[in-house]
This record gives structure tokens, C-alpha cells and sequence, in this order.
């Protein structure tokens, strides 16, 4: 996995500062690289870091930058060359081809020529799948589930009935999709079910993280769009709607039927209720409560961070009184003007 | 799965208005519903769309209602029908009928005769399976789990030791039931294990949702009540008891020996904390905290939406001050009054 | 499993006071306990109970507390005693021994020759198991994973490629450990996939929980200490740093960089941002939003207890104005000075 300095420059358009048959065997970064290793600066404060760095060359975004180190690629930005690197660097992993001969694929299943199946995976009747894409071990794709083209499922997945998956997707290990959305009607002191009649469709170049669940629609789908990026242990309910582009950071919980728009930056722990809308371009910090839609563009909030407990059990106490002091303010404030008032008036 | 209005309407004791002999395939939303579907209509705001609908049928609660469409059901109760006709339009999903020849079945185990067990199922020592009962590809039963009737298990569920399954109940994927609840003792800078010598009962009719843990008791059983449901990545510490027909929403936890009572609804990202006790009839709205007992029914809250992220930083320092500006405020209080006192005085 | 109460007072350096022969068959708790049990009193609020409880014999702290039952286990602390004692009534769970036929071992894999291997499990190439290890049904092992001693795994778990686990580890069922960091370079309006080079390395005597997950670094590796104790349904994301004898409660989520102290405590529903600093002997109290570095040891919170809903909806409104009503009350106090230094003037 080793390439020259000029092979990796050529591959996003930059241009080598000294040695252009330097080889490169690993990324690094500034702080730990070896002289075997690229690193990237991307941030302007780590910018005494090119002073000191052991690496062999860095990612840089000007020539000036590019003359504080020995070897360099000057790139317009280096984060993203970094992660277009990257790629040249991921290990071989894959121990299979073909299918595994403990994989118990149903007859009626078309899988493409050069589909990988692990071991022990289960392919059910009507399964489609299409060229490229890879089944980890222990996976589940119950009847009638269909995947595009390269996408790849990492071990002990489980696609329920009928789930679509578009090209390019990767699904990470323990998540779920296609479970069934939590739908209940009261009915004399007991829940009756409402079985989940939908599905769940993913667009393409959806990364699913690990032990995230996405349930089906009780009537329609659940629909998750192109190039949307959701990390671990997120909650996606039935029927919810996610735009292209979106990216939802870990531990978020997303109730049903709410439908997020393009190019949103969800962060962790944030909770959406249900039914809500919420449009484009829209930015949620971290543990965040979404209870009303949002229609104007831009970055919400209702995270308090911490504070030393002994002082934020004070601040919660006074909380708790906030309407009464907020009462008393008032009426000391009209007392002191009915007070000013007379004064003025003498 | 077609069925005429007249059947289904025989099915939830409703009245035909219009065609009985009209076929039905789907079920389908007033928005969406072609002419081969049943729609319903459960919340009075979308009576409107009654006028527009292309939905064959509509269940409605109402004569009045169903004058509204060409074909309807009038029913008590619209979304309940719905949901009790939801069960005709379930597909089969089923792949495998048996025990699959890839499951490991120990011969200690005893399973009725019609139990289906999908491929690489493992079914540990003295496991015991009712009548009915359906187990998905990959699950795991360990020794001593005992399930009831009619229970199913979707794929890659895994039940520890000794774990007890009511009739009737469904549990998702991914779903744990019985690890370690999360219980040490300090020693000298260390946790020593105390291992976990209960187990976890779960009654009738249970619905456990994908990627959710009920961790199994320290010495006594963890249990789940007849007729719960617990949504997808819902996390119950050891010891906890839940009272029947209550309902936890996702991405809730719930700490270990918390005592919680029978039909209490729990909305998702709540956090409860251990050792309470909350009665019956109590509704905890979302992402709320819980760290005193409940002992009055009603809906209780702590969770706060959000605002827009600059609004919500101001807001955030003024609370952080809050302690302080309540003195200052009682102090501009005394202040004001006594000098009030002293003008009245003269 | 059964033991007389000589041989467990000799097991924690304890004194009988009462019948050494007496038969210990369980244990159990002070409320429910039989006379073939023994019980322990760890909190002083509940020592009422030994005047009541049918334990056979209890572990106390003193004599005088010895002297209110009729056999006691006197320790200088029972809750750790009772913890030592726990480990002698495991029930054997393990049905298989040896490497299980059904189980999928790459001929390059190493395994000690007592490593106990499951049902279906899949161990890729190059995996190194040190002896005494347990890999549950269904476990995936991918290329170049490496065990320690004494490690048991649970059924269902997913270990990513080159992932490390030290000596005596524990690890729940469908948690994940290497799955990759959620790492995206912007790119035109979509993401590049950052792909992730680093691995997980756990210390010795870790326990991870059901259903966690723990991903592998961008560069370098994510690093869990020795005796680090996961609940369940946490995230950790990349590259995150946690100290030795720390204990995280259960969903609680760590952001991507986070480096956390040695014997930390950090309790359920908490959200720590990245690329913090939180130095050792930190608390963290339920449901904290941790946004900023904790340089000084302590409790820390953020957490607000619930309210009736009625009440909680007024003091959101209030809080929601605080900065006007703080901005009011300055106005206030300015009007009432300037007042009363004109009076004190005249």
C-alpha cells in the first residue's frame, strides 16, 4: 500500500514541494507521523506543528505553508485530499469470494456474478442484489430485500422484508433496518398493533453506523435520501423523510413521520418529536430538544452544558421559582413606578 | 390479501356504507390511497381530506362521515378498526417452515412441534419453546431460556440464560435480553464483577423493539409486565419492574431497581433514574429526567425545546446567573420596601 | 453450587458468628431471602431488616450487627464480600467446549487449544485467542483481531479488523467494537468518506455492554484502559482516550477525540462533545450536557429533574425571557438608585 509522493499528488490535483519519489506508506498526523508517513494541515491553529512534525510530507494549502517543511502537496484543501487519500490506504480485510458455503442463500435470490457472501450469512427468497456489493458474515436480508450496486453490508446486519437499499451504501454492524415502527391503538386499557405495512428505502451513498435502527413505514416508507451520512445508535421511527446530504451524529433519536431536508447537520443526542418538519440547511447542536418544526435555515439549540453540581443544583433551584420571581419582579416594578409616579407628580 | 368491504367491515363490527362486494388490497393514507385501498380517518383536522381522497374506502366514525365518500365503514372507533385490519394485510415473510437443517438445536431442548427455527438459530440446554412460536435466522437461546406461545423472535435477537418469554410476544433484532445488569463493588481503585444472578421475566404479549436491552437482575429477576411495549434502542437496567400495558418510547433508559406502574405512557429520550418508583397512569414526555419517584399520575416534563442557537447562548448565561440575580433581586426587594415603609411612616 | 457458611467466610476473610456448617445455596436479598441463603447489609437505612429477614445468614460489618441474626459473615466491607461471593454462584451457562463444528475458523487463525468456540462463529484470518478465552454463538472475529487471556465474548458479537482486547475482558452481546469513526471531508454540497485507518485497543478487565459500540480510529487508534467498565447502549466514537478504572453507565455518548481520566464515574443519558479534555476523579451526573474540558476534579451536571408538565411549561416560558427580565430587573435597580441617592442627596 505504499505510493510516491507524486503518485498521491497526481490523485488530487496538487502539486509536490520537494521530493516527488518520496514513498509513502501510511497518513499520520502532525503530532505522531513517522518520516513514512503523510500527514495534513487543516486547521490554521496547528500551524506550529509544521515546525516539529516528524512527517515525511504534509497536505498543505499554500506554498507558503509548503516552505516550512521539507516535502509537501499543496492542495486548495487538504481536508478534503486527506480523505480522498484515505481510500489508498485501507487495509485488505475480506477473507471470502463467492459465496460462503455456510451462507443459506434461498433459490429464488439473484445475486449479481460477484456478490461476496460471508459466512453464515441468510439470503431469503426474492432477494435482489446488485454487482460489487459485499455481504459480511452473520448478515440477514429477509425476502425480498434489494441492494444496488458496491454496497456493503458489515457483519451480523438485518434487513427485514422488502427494504431497499440504493448503490453504494454502507451499512455498519448490528444496525437494523426494516424493523417495525412503534404503532399502537389504545384499545380498552390495552395496545393493539398496528402492523407496519411500509418499508424503508435508502438512496445511494447512505452510511448507516453501528446498532442504528430505521424502522418501516405503517402505511408508506420510511425514506432516507442520497449521500445522507447517520452514525451509530441513532433511532430513525417509522415514516420519517431525510434529504439528500443530511448527517446525523451518534445517539440521536428521531420520532415518526417527521421529515428533515437536505444538507442538515444533526448533532449527537438530539432528540426530533414526531410530525414535525424541519427544512434545509438547518444545524442542531448537541442534545438538542426539537419539539416545534423549523422553517427558517440556520443553527438551534436547547443543550445547557455542566456546570460543578453544588453550583448547578443552586441554578436548578431558582429555576424551579423563575415564574414566582418573575411575578414578584412585576409587581415590585409596578410599585416602584406607581411610587416614581406620585413623586413625579408632587 | 384482498378482501371485500363487506369482510372487513364483518371484522372490526362495522357498518357498509355503499359497495360490500368492493375488493380491498391495501390499506393506504387519505393522501396517497389509490381506489383498491382502505384509508381511515382517526383525527378530525383531516376531515378535508375526505373531499379529495382516491381512496376506495375510508373507515369513519360517523354516518355523517361516510356521506362524505362513496364507500365507507363506520366504526366506534376508526384508527383502532384500522389497526385491528392491519393484521389481514401482513405479507408472509416467512422463508422456512421447521427447524432449518443449519440451526444447532441441543437434544435437551424441547420445542413443540410446530415451532419454525430459521438457519444458524442456536438453542442452547434445556431451552423450552411453545406451541407457535417462530424463531428468526441467527438468534441465539441460551441455556434455559424458556419462551411461550405464539412468541416470534426476529433475526439476530439473543437471550442469555435462564431468560423467561411470556405468550404472544415479539421481539426485534438486535434486541439483548438478559445481559449483565451493570453492578460493581469499589475495591482499592478497582470494580470487582458482581455477577448477575437473576434473570429477566417478561409477561404476555410484550413487544421488545430492535437494538433494546433489558439487562437480566443482580440477585432477584428483572421484570416486564403483560402487554408492554418498548421501542427500538430502549435501555432497562437490572432490577427494574414495569407494571402491565405500560409503553416506553425509543432511545429511553431506565436505571437498575426502579419500580414502574401499569399503563403509563414514557416518551423517547427519557432518562430515569435508579432506585424510584413511579405509579400508574403517568406520562413522561420526551427526553425528560427523571430522579424522584412519582407518586401522583399525571404528565410530568423536564425536557426544553430549542430556540435559535444565538437566542439560546444568551439565554443560557443569563440562567448560569440566575442564583445571583435572585439575590440582587430580593435585595432591590427590601431595599424598595423598606424604604417604602419609612415614606409611609412619615 | 452449594458451600457452607465456614468455607465462604474463609473466601472473604471473614468471621462466622453462628453455625459454620450451615448450608449456603444462594444468595439473597435481606426482603426476600430463605434460610438457604445468605444476605448482606451494605447500607445502614436498611438495618431494620435483619430483625425481620429469613436470610440464613447475613454479611455485616460488626459484631453488633452479628449479634441480630442468628449467623452472620462479619467483613470490613460486605457489599465488596458479597461481590467476591457472587462469582461463586455462576451458574454453568456454557453448552459447548472445544471449537463447535458448526463454527468458520480461517486456517491462519491462532487459538490457545483450550479457547472454547461457539455455534456459527466466524473467525477471519490471522485472529490470535490467548488461552482460556470464550467466543459466543454467532461472534465475528474479522482478519487480524487478537484476544488476550481469560476474554469471553457473548453471542452476537462484532469485532472489527485488527481490533485488540487485553486479558479478562467481558464483552456483551451486539456491541461492536471497530466499526469505522463518522469521518466526512465536505465536498460540493456531499461528503467524502474519511476511511478510518486507526483501530480499538481495550486494556485488561474490561466489560462492554449489549449493544455498545466502540468505533476504530481515523489515524491513530481509540484507546479503552484497563479495568474501564461499559454499560449498555453507549457510543464512542473515534479516537476518544478513556483512563484506567473508569465506568460509564449506560447510553451515555462520547464524541470523536474525548480524552477522559483514570476512575472517572459518568452516569447514564450523558453527551460528551469532542476533543475535550476531562482529567481524572471527574463526576458526571445523569443526563449532563458535557461541552467544554473538566481541569479540576469534582461531581458536574446538567441535568434538570422533572416537573408536572402544567408547571414545567410556565418555567419554560419564563426561562425562554430571562434575558429580558434580566435586562429589566438592571434597568429596575439603576431607576431605584439613581431615586434613592437623589433622596439621600436632598
Amino acid at each position: 500500500m505504499s505510493h510516491t509522493l507524486g503518485q498521491l499528488a497526481a490523485n488530487v490535483q496538487g502539486v509536490v514541494k520537494g521530493n516527488p519519489n518520496l514513498i509513502i506508506e501510511k497518513l499520520g498526523t502532525l503530532e505522531n507521523a513517522t518520516p513514512q508517513e503523510l500527514s495534513f494541515l487543516a486547521n490554521p491553529k496547528y500551524q506550529s506543528q509544521l515546525a516539529t512534525t516528524s512527517a515525511g510530507a504534509v497536505l498543505v494549502k499554500t506554498e507558503e505553508l509548503a516552505q516550512l517543511v521539507e516535502n509537501a502537496i499543496v492542495v486548495a484543501n487538504p481536508y478534503l485530499a486527506f480523505a480522498q487519500l484515505s481510500t489508498l490506504f485501507v487495509p485488505r480485510t475480506q477473507c471470502w469470494s463467492g459465496i460462503h458455503p455456510s451462507a443459506v442463500v434461498s433459490s429464488t435470490a439473484q445475486l449479481a456474478s460477484d456478490v461476496v457472501v460471508g459466512p453464515n450469512v441468510v439470503i431469503d427468497d426474492n432477494v435482489v442484489i446488485a454487482e460489487g456489493s459485499v455481504i459480511g458474515a452473520g448478515c440477514v436480508l429477509s425476502r425480498g430485500v434489494r441492494l444496488g450496486k458496491n454496497t456493503k453490508l458489515y457483519p451480523n446486519v438485518t434487513l427485514y422484508h422488502d427494504v431497499v437499499l440504493g448503490d453504494s451504501c454502507i451499512i455498519h454492524s448490528a444496525a437494523v433496518i426494516g424493523a417495525d415502527g412503534f404503532g399502537f391503538a389504545p384499545n380498552e386499557g390495552c395496545w393493539e398493533k398496528i402492523h407496519q405495512l411500509g418499508s424503508v428505502v435508502l438512496g445511494d451513498a447512505v452510511e448507516v453506523g453501528a446498532s442504528t435502527t430505521i424502522d418501516r413505514g405503517a402505511i408508506e416508507n420510511t425514506l432516507i435520501g442520497n449521500g445522507v451520512k447517520i452514525d451509530n445508535q441513532v433511532q430513525i421511527a417509522h415514516n420519517v423523510i431525510i434529504g439528500d446530504n443530511t448527517a446525523i451524529a451518534a445517539s440521536t433519536a428521531i420520532a415518526g413521520s417527521t421529515k428533515i431536508g437536505a444538507l442538515c447537520t444533526i448533532s449527537g443526542g438530539v432528540c426530533i418529536a414526531g410530525h414535525l418538519t424541519i427544512i434545509d440547511h438547518v444545524h442542531i447542536t448537541g442534545m438538542s430538544l426539537i419539539s416545534n418544526s423549523i422553517l427558517e435555515s440556520g443553527s438551534y439549540s436547547s443543550g445547557m452544558g455542566m456546570e460543578p453540581t453544588s453550583k448547578w443544583r443552586r441554578t436548578v433551584a431558582r429555576v424551579r421559582r423563575i415564574d414566582d420571581m418573575a411575578k414578584q419582579f412585576l409587581q415590585l416594578k409596578q410599585q416602584v413606578n406607581k411610587f416614581l409616579e406620585k413623586v413625579d407628580n408632587k
